[in-house]
């Protein structure tokens, strides 16, 4: 499974990217779009529904895995693509975030940290070590370093020394990655809102030589500006010939802004998380389907999607389910919602491969500044 | 719409029937299992997966649709068939088991049941002519008439009582659905534990002249025994040609005994509620796949089923998403139980078409009772 990585980049358009990642399982178009199967599932998906909406790989989370069902198990279970049944490509993280945002966080120190499940109080370690041998036991085809990441706002000090201690767990992951066998591992860009230290990181990674290059510590509350801008300034140390993942992110106007900046990769839980809250992301924006204006609308939430869910339902019946908490709303609506991402994402690769990106992102903006149909009646 | 109902005895095996019956809206081959669409859905499947199993006609719960979202904005959305996508025919109960069972019941006497809805408290009225016209709103293939069941035990007194008032109730829900139009209307035999009152209520009904019959105020937590023993006495009442449903019911055995009492029609929440709290209903018998002992089982819960939620999943991954409380685990529980479900009463069709149905049901009792597949290693 190991050596066949690589990216290759098919076409440009300002800074926006059209390419391919080869990996064992199959190939990656991007810029793409990674649905987040926290637990070993998209949450209110099949995983062929998922495949249908054009996805050509998910994310998994090492800090949800590892606790349960346990790596080692799904190691014995023919590793996550075997257990979810999703033979094609899984990235996962290095669980160091969902330490940071769901454990009770025990110690933090160059070795790596301790932490208290979230599910059961139990008490676990994570170095940089052990996190590239859980993804490995996962079965991972791009595999995360082990980074630390403080909340913005925090001091430049704060922020330095946690981009610091990443770099330094980046050289160990590294060396753990390649002490072993599988397809490829990412480094994992840190810095904050302070571009010197984005600079500093990623130059510092790039030295590393990975497969590819996140962008993590963002899309953590901060102003979109303040994203972008670190964007614009960490992209250009970066090399061309490796793919950039956008960590975390985002809603569909921060994946239009971030890949005019470079990016060809995204995971956010956006989608599914807002479809189980009855909010469905559309060519006309963000519409909210708990709301009483919709409750005798007999119009689908989009006639011209490919999506049964966005197509063939009215809102006025998804309206019912939601407001009843009936399982079928959250399966619909992020059924939809995904649906809704790919068909961007697909946009997104066929207009930088026409050199008109701007264009095409303009036009979907204006979409979304319309509104949604105008009320019945 | 009218006037298309029809019932046609295709065969019979010592007493068990094998029958169909024509409806405006396509046939119901007998006997059937009717899942339960409670609100409009049949929870955590996709109806196009309900129809796929071999369904032909699912149940709405009129006490739910009344409250949420109403029965005029259902009829002004297409009724439940449009509103919900299932073209095919529906039946509906007629409110008042909930109305015991979930309101707080304010008042019943002679012209219904005042109560308070279990969503908002506020305050409603069921009479046989309101609920007649809440089934017709909703555009019902098949309405059922007010009934007032007591709990068992009772006393033989309040069990005749409201035996008797679901008569005269009877009579007021046909004549109120003799007033209008739609395709059929069945009554209700009551009479609790209390043979003599079956065959009562039965032969009231039979005289009316419905165009099918249920047997109510089972399966309520009696023995099975007594269920069988007031089918017994009751269904020889029954005209031999109308159907008969008997509702509420039930287990895999429970309609299998029932079947062999003449019994042509079910309706149950078990295969979608089990599958919900993680029991699976196979040909092993059930199962409970939160059981530890499925963790590491990299087996299907039966790798001869049709359905791919019984074959293609393994039982470990099923437990670890029932142990989550991931929303797949639920949709593929219940996708797998309503499989079963519809297979058997597959099995119970041919079986008496082969004028084997006794053979049928000891070898379906049997590998319940070899029970479950040898654990692993």
């Amino acid at each position: 499974m190991s050596g066949k990585f690589a990216f290759r980049l098919l076409a440009t358009d300002g800074g926006a990217r059209r390419g391919e990642i080869a990996t064992p399982r199959g190939e990656i178009r991007t810029p793409a779009f990674m649905p987040v199967g926290t637990a070993g599932t998209v949450k209110a998906m099949y995983l062929d529904q998922v495949r249908a909406l054009g996805t050509d790989i998910i994310l998994g989370n090492t800090y949800h895995l590892m606790l349960r069902p346990g790596a080692e198990r799904v190691a014995r279970l023919g590793g996550l693509h075997g257990f979810a049944r999703w033979p094609h490509p899984i990235l996962t993280d290095s669980g160091g975030y969902q330490v940071m945002s769901l454990a009770a966080l025990r110690k933090i120190d160059e070795r790596g940290v301790v932490f208290q499940s979230h599910i059961d109080g139990s008490t676990h370690e994570l170095t940089p070590e052990r996190s590239m041998e859980i993804q490995r036991l996962l079965g991972a085809d791009i595999r995360m370093q082990l980074d630390h990441l403080v909340p913005l706002p925090s001091s430049e000090a704060e922020i330095e020394a946690a981009m610091q201690l990443s770099l330094r767990w980046a050289e160990r992951s590294l060396a753990a990655f390649r002490s072993g066998e599988g397809p490829a591992a990412f480094g994992i860009v840190q810095g904050g809102d302070v571009p010197r230290l984005r600079v500093a990181s990623a130059s510092a990674l790039r030295a590393m030589d990975f497969d590819g290059y996140a962008v993590g510590g963002l899309a953590v509350g901060e102003p979109q500006a303040t994203m972008l801008a670190m964007l614009e300034v960490t992209v250009p140390e970066l090399p061309a010939d490796k793919p950039r993942y956008l960590m975390g992110v985002g809603t569909p106007d921060d994946i239009l802004a971030s890949v005019a900046r470079g990016v060809d990769m995204f995971d956010c839980v956006l989608p599914t998380r807002a479809g189980r809250h009855g909010l469905a992301y559309t060519r006309f924006g963000k519409i909210n389907l708990k709301n009483a204006r919709h409750a005798e609308d007999p119009r689908p939430l989009d006639p011209q999607s490919a999506c049964p869910a966005a197509r063939d339902y009215s809102r006025a019946y998804l309206h019912h389910l939601l407001r009843a908490n009936e399982m079928l709303g959250a399966m619909l609506l992020t059924w939809s919602n995904l649906a809704y991402y790919q068909s961007l994402m697909a946009g997104i690769r066929a207009s930088i491969e026409a050199a008109r990106y701007a264009d095409f992102a303009a036009e979907t903006r204006e979409g979304w500044a319309r509104g949604d149909l105008p009320p019945v009646g």
